[in-house]
């Protein structure tokens, strides 16, 4: 993890803050398991998991909320 | 997710922003499993599952809370 | 959904915004499962597991943080 | 639910406020399970599993969250 | 639970802030198991679990953002 | 945990921020496990678990809402 990989929280757009949150959330799992290989494996079973996928969305959403509250929500 | 679907967090009314809510927590699915054919197959257990839809309810919560903050709760 | 169920989130008192709370819990369930008749099966066996129950009553709480600030959190 | 059981968010002591924090989580349960008989039941088996104790605290943190912030913290 | 435990949410430094949030989240399990006997018996199985610890990692964290924000962060 | 390992909540850069989050998070596991070797145990198992990695960074999103709070989000 010695890239630089997140550089600033703000973004053009919700939608850009968004997909920042998503790469948040998979630098979270990636600071626990970081060998591309085994996610790669884990992501499988994974993906066909509805609980899963489900607490995937959660994380990205309480990512986001820091995101959109570092955008002031990009208001007009 | 090349699409536009998320151009603001701007809503005209609580209800609207619940909506906006409940699809931000679909596209947070949808980002870990693209493939509409296995949503659809997860969905059917899925909402069959009480813990799995209060996780669901859950998810919508949260991201229900950023959205009202970006509309300053739609105050009077 | 095509009702207005949720057209402010300012309440007369703090226990009402805990019930609106308990209402949007529920509606983020019925978001996902839209069949009453199988939201009432699935009720029974869920209303009498206890970690289950503790699932809905965080989602009551998630959701009357965003109440709650919304009307200043009552303060006199 | 009929009684008035939350007036107000505002108390004396961060203390009274953990404690009120801890009556709005069991309330949340009471919603969806209001028969104090089968809570008193589901209540043993779930005092002694500690995955259960530890959810249960997490709902009072979440509902402290809203209690303090209401209290603007007890800042002297 | 009658001795005062938390009179006030203001510590010196972040860390004597999150012992805080720590102290929080025991007590927080406490109020569901008053018995000391039976919490111990319990801390044995739960602290060999690792989903079990990241639940109590997490309950920390929900404690600690309430007492940072009262702190003001302890910025400088 | 006698020793300092939380001076601040401040960072030069949102990454450092991330980091500081992911270090309170595993802190958080490790004032209910104190023994390394257990810990490094659990580790294995867990690093493998899809579910458990997401748990874990779930909580490091938590905690870096309180860092990024705390940073005034790195705003320029």
């Amino acid at each position: 993890m010695s890239d630089i990989w997140l550089s600033s929280l703000i973004t053009n757009t919700p939608q850009e803050g968004f997909d920042l949150a998503t790469k948040m959330s998979r630098v979270g799992v990636k600071v626990t398991q970081p060998s591309a290989e085994i996610r790669d494996k884990l992501r499988h079973d994974y993906a066909e998991n509805a609980d899963s996928l489900v607490a995937a969305s959660q994380v990205i959403a309480i990512n986001f909320q820091t995101v959109a509250a570092a955008n002031n929500y990009w208001r007009p």
